[in-house]
């Protein structure tokens, strides 16, 4: 343990129950070719406590340097935010239902919602009544990569509450693609292919379960796997699986296209707490990508539910993986910008676990041990979770329990296990409270740029004013410009931003306005040629039987239709063109007491489809502020009892 | 026009049609009492450009001075901000649906949710399967008071979208009552009763529509008709409704319980943009409260679905309203903190009107004509909305066409109504752009303590790094604490905030865990107490035919259960109880696969009620941040397939 911990035992507390303190203890002792390092607090920063936090003021008029992709956690989002003003610049709805855009309402974000879902989803969904899930967990929101850099196409990310991965287009910051992937339980971890580009997309099945998972095998859980996924992120259907053994936890890719490396917990394969605890060693395992794509080739895989799955068990035979025992229930699995080194953190151990990806090669060739592959093991603190990178030699781990960022160099954590006497260690610096991920500025790419990292802290206990029994996370902001690190800003966010990556501004070039051949509107402009209706500029309603559609402009400050006219037990489908060409300037379509909101930014066409069950005059209107007149720009859905 | 309008073309382009600009240019010479002020532009504030924003910094381990209630315009939600960090430190769910809290699938927030629908309401609700509301348009959060001041009960807030109104209850941040107002079409306005307390919550039915709006009347819109509603904020029911002339807009109370005005808009009772503005003039609607009770009281009122309703419309012989002609299309409302006036935005007439509340005695006893209650008529800018005050005799009004908020003394544009030869207008500062509302520190209170001001901005445009078509808007925090507006910062949002109100620290002192005994969690302890279960202490799965209870509790890093069983085709019922009784130590239930996610926050029970249609093996897990082994935290729903 480090002598500076003063505090040791309060901020152990959270591990409270007798079962985890002896797991932290036991394995800080166990842990293979550890440093012990003994170090004195660096102290506070050396910036006056007045005035570091200037450091991230952007003033009004001045603009943000890095955009931030935020893990919305279980509010299901991701959030644009602006650094290093920390401000949230935008929501993206993903895997939640949104109020204001209409996202889980519209046609266009029902179909992008759904046509992913397994067989089995879809059937969940049809029998639940609810058009599609309500709730979603986003964790690890990951931009797109040329070359090991950010190439400002896509952000992916996972949904652990509901087992999807889904894609946002950057150009228009919307998600475009989601799938549920068959036969996993859980996304958790997920991380992109760096080389030669995205390429794939890795993502972990976290929770061990039946395959298929249909109601049998419920009482014999050693028979239950986790699934390693890779999805194509051009087509974002899942070119193939791997099933391994223990529970996948986190992943990252190397820079070269060869090899991914997941963390595992509960090698024992056990189901309760105490089970998936009870030995001292976990593991980590390697995919080997050119095995795989070799096997699959084979045709060495089984088919199910509609994917080409290998056996990548601890007894396969087929090459493709190799597990490195760690010490129990590592977390965080970070790639170093050096292309060379992979950091495993040590969540119940005090340790990183450096790894040369270079040496998997002779790992997989059964030269050496994959213990071999192990160039450097440091004890840098309680609770290590995450690492980032600055690109100068340095590293940033995440220390949970003591609520620390701690600051250590690479090559001389490196020199250290060798036996050199180097003090690896650099700094350690309080965050409030309880950090899960750290990252920073370009973190994950080859053009790490050292300017800021992020400390997601999953409490904030007393650093804002109480706002009741819960309470926001905090996700704070550090200068790692200069050599030490400088907490400049406290970030409060609703429901637990897992995770974030951040991108400098010059990497992205959003549109300003829609393009009106977006394929977003594909569903409209499919409905627009059938009834030879032009979008922008017609204004019809077509009665089809019992289906009515209707095609409306809307432009400041009036819609195309003042008032329509439907039966009661009409399905209507309401299109709705903003016409208007000027930037910021959407507009909104609102049905009064009909559940209707749908989002229409300029030059996009947005659709909703509904039951007209409700007799009487039904306003609608425009709820993006437009116009002066924006208060009158409503008309009225008319509609008639049946049979009038 | 004020003579310092150097871009008013360009700034005019936002109304776009012929019919407005005609429509603004008529009305403003048409104003009568107007005082046309020329000012000089007071030239940019004297505080150096590069350290104003430090007014508003709030750093690391530092508190904000005052709670921001933000509504969260159709995100549905309300937002808690710190100022003057402008930080958002809490989203509460109110008319959306919340994938993180489970707000809109448990239990507990579905009986809140819909225990209040109209019966047309429910029935809708029922036909659509969607189990409640998607969506909501939340306008107005308004803080409860004690004579004028606020008292740190609740906030209430008005959804436009489907007709509601809901309580926020400021001890635990949580919507705890919402009401579907019957009769109503759309609620715009809202504002409270003043004295002796809140009291009841007045609001405004914006759209006429037939009552009862049941699929007759389609064709006869001169029949349609615009609402009144009190409601009784204790209880959340309707206590009575006036039936008014013109559309409802937005409205205030005065300081001493007597009367309620209303600025109404389509005086023409036209239902298209062009019908609604044909005319010069609109009116405002007075509503005397002493004089609504006692026809209540006297029988004077028809029932309409449930609801005591009076007539107040120009025609009506009760006596308890009065219609006063102002230019064509107010908007903003809002009652002075003095205690003695009120201020009427002109929205297409560049003026505020200013009334003496006290001299509604002499209009009611028909002593004096509605337009000799004016004492002020003052030209201010292109598009006045609202205004705010800071207590020591200024007011603040939003110029959304103008994109400035002009700072104007009450006290001397009485005066100068009187044909003193002063000059009211104190200053005119650029917000970015196309401001609405605008609200100070206490400003709606005899407390105003004219500190800091908001600005609620429509667009961002150009003021922060492009996030694609669909842009933030931008609410902007101005100090008012000196003789110069100052502008300290931009605050990017998403999903129209149309109002806000601020609340000093002191007013507040919310829980920091549940208390065990809350009605919260009503749901929960009447089925414990039929099952015989302690929600603290019990873990226990009781079966009653095809209805299963799982009754469980939560604690760091364990669920009570580590597994339950149920068939295919039960209808589970989960009650989870977070045991932990430490500070910002949240809990969560999450079931993978199942669309099922709640909140389960210090000391509190939840529950969700869902068909178990899928077999096999689901997972649950805590998806709060809870402990160093949270991934551990979970067991399994095992499904077997009926008739196994």
């Amino acid at each position: 343990m480090a002598s500076n911990e003063k505090d040791g035992v309060s901020r152990r507390d959270l591990l409270g129950t007798g079962l985890t303190v002896a797991t932290v203890a036991g394995t800080a002792g166990l842990v293979t070719g550890g440093t012990a390092v003994m170090i004195a607090d660096p102290g506070p920063a050396k910036a006056g406590d007045d005035d570091v936090h200037n450091r991230a003021v952007v003033p009004p008029g001045k603009l943000d340097e890095y955009y931030g992709f935020w893990s919305g956690g279980h509010s299901g989002e991701v959030r644009v935010l602006g650094l290093p003003s920390m401000r949230e610049l935008m929501r993206i709805p993903v895997f939640n239902r949104c109020s204001a855009s209409g996202w889980g309402i519209t046609n266009e974000s029902l179909q992008i919602m759904n046509e992913g879902l397994t067989p089995e989803g879809r059937a969940f969904i049809e029998a639940s009544g609810l058009k599609t899930y309500q709730n979603g967990d986003l964790h690890h929101p990951r931009p797109s990569y040329t070359d090991g850099a950010y190439d400002g196409r896509y952000v992916f990310v996972n949904d652990k509450a509901n087992t999807r991965v889904a894609r946002i287009r950057l150009d228009v910051m919307k998600c475009d693609k989601m799938v549920q992937v068959p036969n996993a339980h859980s996304i958790h971890g997920l991380r992109l292919q760096r080389f030669p580009r995205t390429g794939y997309v890795f993502c972990n099945g976290e929770n061990r379960a039946p395959i298929p998972n249909v109601g049998k095998a419920l009482d014999d859980p050693k028979s239950w796997r986790s699934v390693f996924s890779a999805i194509d992120g051009d087509t974002m259907k899942v070119a193939w699986q791997v099933v391994v053994s223990g529970n996948l936890d986190n992943n990252d890719a190397d820079y070269k296209g060869r090899y991914i490396a997941s963390t595992c917990y509960n090698a024992e394969e056990g189901v309760t707490v105490a089970e998936m605890t009870a030995s001292d060693k976990d593991h980590i395992v390697v995919f080997n990508l050119a095995g795989i794509e070799q096997a699959i080739k084979d045709g060495k895989y089984q088919e199910i539910n509609g994917v080409k799955v290998l056996d990548g068990t601890k007894t396969s035979k087929l090459g493709i993986t190799v597990y490195v025992p760690v010490a129990n229930s590592p977390h965080g699995c970070n790639a170093a910008p050096d292309g060379k080194h992979l950091v495993i953190n040590g969540k119940l151990s005090p340790t990183v676990t450096i790894f040369a990806w270079d040496k998997f090669d002779d790992v997989f060739a059964g030269k050496i041990k994959g213990e071999e592959a192990i160039v450097g093991n440091l004890e840098v603190g309680l609770g290590p979770l995450h690492t980032t990178f600055d690109g100068k030699g340095n590293a940033y781990t995440s220390l949970f329990l003591d609520s620390q960022v701690v600051k250590w160099n690479l090559d001389e954590a490196i020199r250290a296990f060798k036996g050199e006497k180097v003090n690896p260690i650099k700094q350690k610096l309080d965050v409030h409270y309880q950090i899960g991920h750290i990252n920073a500025t370009h973190g994950e790419t080859k053009e790490a740029d050292g300017k800021w990292a992020i400390a997601l802290c999953k409490f904030s206990k007393d650093r804002f004013i109480n706002v009741g029994p819960m309470k926001p996370e905090n996700d704070q902001l550090i200068d790692i410009s200069g050599d030490k690190m400088v907490l400049v800003h406290d970030g409060p966010t609703y429901a637990e931003p897992h995770d974030a990556t951040i991108v400098h501004k010059s990497k992205l070039n959003p549109l300003e306005v829609w393009k009106r051949d977006d394929p977003f509107f594909k569903f409209a402009t499919d409905w627009a040629k059938k009834d030879g209706v032009k979008l922008e500029e017609d204004n019809k309603v077509i009665r089809d039987g019992d289906k009515v559609r209707v095609y409306m402009t809307a432009a400041a400050p009036t819609f195309g239709l003042t008032d329509f006219r439907v039966k009661k037990g009409d399905e209507v489908t309401v299109f709705v063109t903003n016409t208007d060409d000027v930037v910021d300037l959407a507009h909104g379509f609102t049905i009064v007491d009909y559940g209707i909101a749908i989002e229409v930014a300029p030059q996009a066409t947005a659709s909703v489809t509904f039951k007209a069950v409700k007799p009487g005059v039904h306003y609608y209107y425009c709820q993006w502020f437009c116009h002066a007149l924006h208060m009158e720009m409503s008309g009225q859905m008319l509609v008639e009892e049946a049979g009038v």
